[in-house]
């Protein structure tokens, strides 16, 4: 699948419906997903103008040419401050009403291009434009399953070596080059390699921690294919685990497939996180799961829906979420189960490779 | 060197000063290297409060215990939802007016504090923030040198494997992996590994295209220890040079170390770029040189100053800035030529640490 015009035109076609662009108006994109997503560029700067019928990328002088090369269904110009150019094409365009995202506009941005635009309103997109992408489309989710088969694999790969005087920061190193070498284009974020009372901290970042005989391990990692990433988290315990972890692991796996168990379309995600929640409070153990049961991964590892209790969004088919429900004794251990799933009409189909039973090395 | 209360207290002060912080006002930091500069939490999400004579940092519950090992100099609290966290810390302490980042805060965040804050003053803060992390301590420069070391060794120890038919993007592998098992925490950024055309491209991401003799190739890599980054480009060629390569390198060569005998305290970083783009210029080349010549360099690795036609800044000493002319022919190569180096008062240290000099493989 190439980023090509038909595709460009498609998205940008429904960034104009959803936002209800009319004549003298246009959209400016700053979030560079987004840019990613409707106009196939994929550099560290820019940003994305749009009108009802045509279309300007602007880059600076470091990404004119990738620009070009990667770009569908744009003209591609450059700037030497973001603002200015932003202004000059407004100018030319002659729009009087301009629709920026709320969430990428930081608040001196909005305060200088207001100055430079005399006259004419700059005013929040009615909609949040990140919902663009939370539906994806097939060639997108065989990225993603490629992305969970490679991530997957290089974990087992790397099982072998994780024994007990091995640092974490060791196991990290060698998943993430596990991941590229199979043929990620990138780590979808620095995994999550998190022993003994680390375990315990849901984002620990991998340490010189040496692992040790009984020790519980929260692995959380991901790649990146063609943009597209897959996340997912396995628990494991070196020999023997500690007393309780068995049960609480249990606990934990059985929210993880009560919750996976009401993913469809149609159903609201604050339900698929009561699912999770509710059955570990019954069990005593909610105050130990101190965050979301999941999120939508796609160009960026968190992205719209989001599964939590405060969420209004729904499920829609072809949405691809994940399901992680995790416990956390401070000073002690955690544990965290995570699969990366596609909704589907009626069910879900788990795109992660690796199952969910306890795994003791 | 660990982050602790008395260099907290240092930063906070420093920042308090910096703004002005008067009796019922209070500094609202978003940016999370702000965060870590000024309370040590290296968390991924979160909010800083900087009261006259108090400071709160703002954690969602995958942070909290993280937090409370990491930060110092600080109250931690957790939040469900972050603006309606920081609005509670604002009430309670009874400030009535809060000074914000603007390039950190969003439009949407604004509204919504804006609106969970009636009667208190949200003011953009009368400097920029991010000038505080200009100047460098010594601890935080020797992490740079060790960062600059490893990545330098890392990269001698990956030029042995380019030859004609590796991949980029194989070459890229080698090279993290090599920074990280040289002892780097992480990667400063993606490396650049452009070769052939696409050594035209300033920032073009390492892919499938295989190295040929004669190829140019630009190598632009960093490392992060204890969070702090390296910067550094060399560009080689794979065995004889094209035509044309030896004279525009000798010009880049000839350009970066203009620029870098006029570095030193006191200095307008407008001037070190303009003596690069100066010389180049007179030699007919200066539209070739699409960017600016360096940057500040810290816990990111493009950080204040700006060493650019419109940049305001002055060297300091102490500040650590890249020195990095380039040349871009399109779809034929391109050469950059960069060191990292710490301003002193009457000239500069370099802290990367290969020799500039033309490297034919």
């Amino acid at each position: 699948m190439e980023f090509d015009r038909t595709l460009a035109d498609r998205r940008m076609g429904r960034l104009r419906s959803l936002l209800g662009v009319g004549a003298g108006e246009a959209v400016l994109i700053l979030d560079l997903k987004n840019i990613q997503y409707l106009a196939g560029f994929t550099g560290s700067d820019g940003a994305l103008f749009v009108a009802p019928d045509s279309a300007v990328l602007l880059v600076d002088g470091r990404y004119e040419n990738q620009a070009k090369r990667e770009a569908a269904g744009v003209e591609v110009r450059r700037y030497g401050d973001k603002l200015a150019g932003i202004a000059a094409v407004v100018s030319e365009g002659g729009q009087g009403r301009i629709l920026f995202d709320a969430a990428a506009m930081t608040v001196e941005g909005h305060a200088k291009l207001t100055e430079k635009l005399p006259g004419v309103v700059l005013a929040p997109a009615p909609a949040d434009l990140n919902r663009l992408r939370g539906v994806k489309e097939e060639w997108e989710i065989d990225r993603m399953r490629k992305a969970a088969r490679i991530a997957g694999d290089a974990v087992l790969a790397v099982l072998n070596s994780i024994r007990p005087g091995v640092q974490e920061r060791d196991i990290a190193i060698e998943l993430e080059y596990k991941m590229r070498r199979l043929g990620a284009d990138g780590i979808a974020f620095p995994p999550i390699i998190a022993s003994g009372p680390n375990s315990a901290l849901p984002h620990a970042a991998p340490g010189n921690r040496r692992i040790q005989e009984h020790d519980v391990i929260v692995m959380d990692y991901g790649a990146v294919v063609g943009g597209y990433r897959s996340d997912e988290t396995v628990t494991v315990s070196v020999g023997n685990p500690p007393d309780g972890f068995q049960e609480e692991y249990a606990a934990v796996r059985e929210a993880h497939d009560i919750a996976i168990r009401t993913v469809r379309r149609g159903v609201a995600c604050n339900s698929v996180d009561a699912a999770a929640r509710g059955f570990l409070s019954e069990k005593g153990r909610g105050h130990f799961f101190t965050h979301g049961t999941g999120h939508g991964v796609g160009l960026d590892v968190h992205e719209h829906p989001r599964l939590a209790a405060a969420s209004e969004d729904l499920l829609e088919a072809e949405m691809v979420v994940t399901v992680e429900p995790g416990i956390y004794l401070e000073d002690c251990w955690g544990i965290r189960i995570e699969d990366m799933v596609r909704v589907r009409n009626d069910d879900c189909e788990i795109l992660t490779v690796l199952a969910k039973d306890p795994m003791v090395l």
